[in-house]
């Protein structure tokens, strides 16, 4: 028996996908068949990783940004011998399978980011391969490479007509990642048919423009084509490289290869028998003969992670420490002083009570917290100044600095988040962005996927209302707390003073499992006293800052700039009225109904909420028979002093509206 | 006297941007005085328009989409003649004038666009472009050239570095916008500093790979050079042209030129004076000589008006029919006997009773009203067969045919909603786009601009929540139809049947000041039986579709494909339920008090929501006391008829819900 061909090793992916898209009634056949033997020597002749134990540190990182192809990465996955059983493979894009749709990477072990949101990948990529060159320049030493790995990332013409490719291959140029590869499916096919009628880029070009190595014109269904270019690429150290890869979409298939009608559904039942046919392979659906798996399971994978495993123990031996803390990192665990640090921080604020914007605060967080986390590393979509992310610690990314920890991104919010995502994927960052809250708009699916990836994140948006000023309504948001707080696991923060941005800010720190955006103020914010019980209840995301005497009569609710003003509107309405500040509705939702109920008593009706947005959202707390103080339309250019009596966000009005109940 | 110098008159520009900063302490100077030399040549020499007419059909089209140096722009309208007096120069960024920070199109005459949010403006130049050529096609006959005019935008590093850029420039040169003319003001200053750190891309050579003209190394403070580039662009019939300009930012201050402190503050009272004698302008602030105004004001800018509706008379003469409907186009008048006849094709359809996707109901409705609206202009970003968009009269913009309507937009979300934006303010057009509703995340900001400029888009989100299946959570909306609804000025519909979706189709383009988001599923929906009332209540955006006998002691509300199950769930629980559609709340929140009563009246405080979204924005319906039936985290790949079992939204789901009430 001869050994398999590479061309069969790869029909074991086209066939997986075929079937298993068949199985589904539902999928994306084309792309694996089409990237199919790309993949075949990416994953055999070149990708660095263990299937034993996908969480290597040193592992290379595959993405699929073209993630609709995702039965190519399942079989690529099952075929290499990861924990991904044929039954999964059998159950795709049913209920519980570890074959989701769209590969998902809280889901399949050995899936590093998940994809489909187009061209996301790509920019998680790059911040998979920034991770990766922050990370050597901070730990390796003279003989001790011990981060050395490569990210290898796939792309469909979807992701190249997505703006974010821009943003994130620009920087990636910019930031010469070298060991970032990617890999353009030029089938020339997308979803309504020839892209000749709307995707007519020069794309080599425009990448060449970005600073990449371009490698053109490589014939996809070649292997020994494929394998020049990738020798080709991995002599490129200062530039990340495009391979351009020319495919036949849906290869194999005789009605339908070169066709959008193999992109987004099963071939049919005689199709999949005339691909089997025509591309000779007479095995049953599922059926993978044992010479192919030995192709594909015979190559030594785990070696790569014992020779690293004795490399590493030689570092470790040579620099004890600074493999324990590249240990650490790589662990997501927080530096052992860093809590106690931190509430020392915040009680001292509570005590020296600056009176300073939020932003501000926000930036005195970092100045604290930073240099006790070499993994926070962030920047601002090029409004340091306005966001004032700058601390004294910053070091640009750009440069081979150890310590380099601040990211000019430019203005590229989009691009930034999904970069930050990618940091954070990779392990060893806490990924820090910002912009104004307005322009979070512009980011708004990565903000999302940092919540269903489970990512820590921590997204800076200042700026957050009215209190903006001048630059008028384009700039002043009013929507977008109440947006982002629909956004599920996503932990959103607008904090009232130093004290609960600080807060804030620990806490987006310790949550492991999922983004904060925390919110902050341009204009300077009053001060809260705070029992020490009420401080440690900023935790809790709503306390009762100033309680009624007795029973509460009525029920003030406010978060940020609005918090002085129901202070002051209580200090007037007598003391049967009880203050709620309340910097994050997400976190206060998840405490337990006593806690809740003890805040927000049921038997007290007569509620208002006062924030400077739009008031739907705060219903849910006040109810139908409450009042919300708030803003129902676009802001508009004023000093902000003009704009809160302009739109009614007073103590006066709240007073009125309060009595009116 | 000699006539000032071109340098004098863009001086001009300079100087009243720096006082109207100065004076509001707030505002943008470096762009103006870096750009006053080119806006000088092009609004003097280029620029067609008249300044006693803002609304001139044929007027060329001036964008800004650096935005922030607005004062350039209020400068321009001022000087060339517009409303724009001195005084409301004065007042910039003062609550009620109309110089607000970023110009505003609806606020200011001569403003054809609200800019600020960076890159949108080069998206909106190129819709405007576009529209011209489009009406061009259909209006122009031999000898009558009635649409001929250009484009000019200008754009800023920042603009180029956001993605949309990318999306709208390659549309751009793939549709051989030829009177387009933009202007790189290439200063390599960002508000973070020298752009060396974070933008290296090679600009020319990137837009070359679209397909674009491209004039490099142009002197932006040579009068003379900057006239031969716009000479050789006038030249481009078939390309779009990029001018790159190398300017200094903040242009004759002797301490802030070419740095990043004259970009977005007041340059100061002494830099002010220093500046004024570095440049030789020795007027007191706001203070323009005669000679200046004259040397601006002393051009016959209405003369080509004046010709122009000559020529237009010509036209009317030679082709009366078509004179009318280019000047029905412009006004934005539906057609006579459109109302009549959608209200014939819903009738038609509540008596036919279709079970049907809404998506497909959505493809209905535009299959019977677009060959009534010719100005029914869009597409889909490369879901055409999936959002159901083409119709039987579908002919690409991409062409030439004079009845070119559908835009196959590729991948490019965000850029295609800011197109539309810029179709819609062009006039002539009612623009429609399309993606999965989860995707509206990636042109959010241009749904929020669409409401902010009170523009007519429509905007058609299809595969409207879990019931989009297979795909999975990155594709699965939930909080999508909660967060879009927080936009002001914004209308969201989510129909429950192909009735209520043919009303929408119809509401939203009878809307002429502001957006919609039509929302569709993906599966089949139930017909409902409905009165003649109730079906001239689906206006109204929520009515009693099946009425208690008696008070209501429970109201259950849903939308969309949950209406079916609300309706199932009343029959159960008996005659004292009543059931509301709703199928857009905001449509509903505008009608009288006295009609909400009527639909929800609040002596009934049982109720219950259902939406398959997350359930926080229903309480502002339900209250406290109520329950909301929807989903809260995020959804999961499997056939659509698992999933909502699996999350609970099901009607035995809402009878335990109801009774536990």
């Amino acid at each position: 028996m001869t050994a398999p061909s590479r061309r069969d090793l790869a029909n074991a992916i086209r066939f997986l996908a075929i079937d298993a898209v068949q199985a589904a009634n539902s999928g994306h056949p084309g792309m694996p068949m089409g990237m199919a033997d790309i993949a075949e020597v990416v994953w055999n002749d070149y990708l660095k990783c263990n299937p034993a134990n996908p969480g290597w540190a040193d592992r290379d990182r595959f993405v699929l940004s073209n993630g609709h192809g995702s039965m190519l990465q399942y079989a690529l996955l099952h075929l290499t011998g990861y924990d991904l059983p044929i039954d999964e493979l059998k159950r795709f894009r049913q209920l519980g399978s570890r074959t989701p749709g769209h590969p998902e990477n809280h889901v399949t072990p050995g899936i590093e980011t998940t994809t489909g949101p187009l061209g996301q990948g790509l920019a998680n990529a790059v911040g998979f391969a920034l991770a990766e060159k922050l990370l050597a320049q901070r730990f390796n030493r003279d003989g001790h490479a011990i981060v050395d790995h490569r990210t290898w990332v796939f792309l469909g013409d979807g992701c190249l007509m997505e703006g974010i490719s821009h943003e994130a291959a620009s920087l990636a140029g910019t930031w010469g990642l070298g060991k970032l590869v990617a890999f353009w499916d030029d089938n020339h096919i997308s979803i309504d048919g020839n892209t000749d009628g709307w995707f007519t880029d020069d794309t080599p070009k425009r990448f060449e423009a970005y600073g990449w190595n371009v490698i053109r014109g490589v014939d996809g269904h070649d292997a020994v084509e494929i394998k020049t270019a990738i020798e080709t690429a991995l002599k490129s150290s200062d530039k990340p490289t495009l391979i351009c890869c020319r495919t036949t979409i849906g290869f194999g298939s005789p009605a339908k290869a070169g066709k959008e009608s193999s992109h987004g559904a099963p071939l049919g039942k005689d199709e999949v028998q005339a691909t089997r046919d025509a591309l000779g392979w007479p095995h049953a659906p599922f059926e993978i003969p044992q010479d192919i798996y030995a192709g594909w399971r015979g190559r030594d994978r785990a070696g790569a992670e014992a020779e690293w495993n004795t490399r590493f123990a030689a570092y470790k031996a040579a620099h004890p420490e600074a493999a324990a803390e590249f240990e650490r990192r790589l662990s997501g665990v927080l530096p052992a002083g860093f809590e106690a640090a931190a509430d020392a921080f915040i009680a001292r604020l509570q005590q020296d009570g600056p009176v300073i914007a939020s932003r501000k605060a926000s930036q005195n967080a970092i100045e604290a917290f930073a240099p006790l986390l070499p993994e926070l590393v962030g920047g601002s979509a090029d409004l340091a100044h306005s966001n004032l992310t700058l601390w004294k610690g910053s070091k640009s990314v750009a440069g081979n600095d150890p310590d380099a920890n601040y990211v000019y991104y430019g203005v590229r919010e989009f691009g930034m988040t999904a970069i930050g995502n990618g940091l954070a994927l990779h392990g060893g960052f806490i990924p820090y962005d910002a912009t104004f809250l307005v322009f979070s708009d512009y980011a708004r699916n990565a903000v999302r996927m940092s919540a269903l990836m489970d990512v820590r994140a921590i997204h800076v948006y200042t700026h957050d209302s009215i209190g903006l000023g001048e630059d008028g309504p384009t700039h002043q948001p009013v929507e977008h707390m109440a947006s982002l707080r629909q956004i599920p696991n996503n932990d959103v923060w607008r904090p009232c003073d130093a004290v609960e941005s600080a807060v804030a800010w620990k806490a987006a720190i310790a949550r492991a499992n999922g983004p904060s955006c925390l919110v902050f103020s341009r204009q300077n914010l009053a001060h809260q006293a705070r029992t020490d019980a009420q401080l440690a209840d900023i935790a809790r995301g709503g306390y009762v800052l100033k309680d009624s005497v007795g029973a509460p009569e009525l029920i003030l609710i406010a978060t940020g700039s609005e918090v002085g003003l129901a202070m002051q509107a209580a200090e007037r309405l007598g003391d049967k009225v009880r203050v709620v500040s309340m910097p994050s509705t997400d976190v206060f939702d998840r405490q337990d109904a006593a806690y809740r109920e003890a805040v927000l008593p049921k038997a007290c009706r007569k509620r208002v909420a006062v924030e400077a947005g739009v008031t739907g959202f705060w219903r849910q707390y006040v109810g139908l028979d409450g009042a919300v103080v708030g803003i129902d339309s676009f802001g508009a250019s004023a000093p902000a002093d003009a704009l809160f009596p302009h739109f009614g966000i007073t103590v006066e009005r709240l007073i009125e509206v309060s009595n009116a109940l």
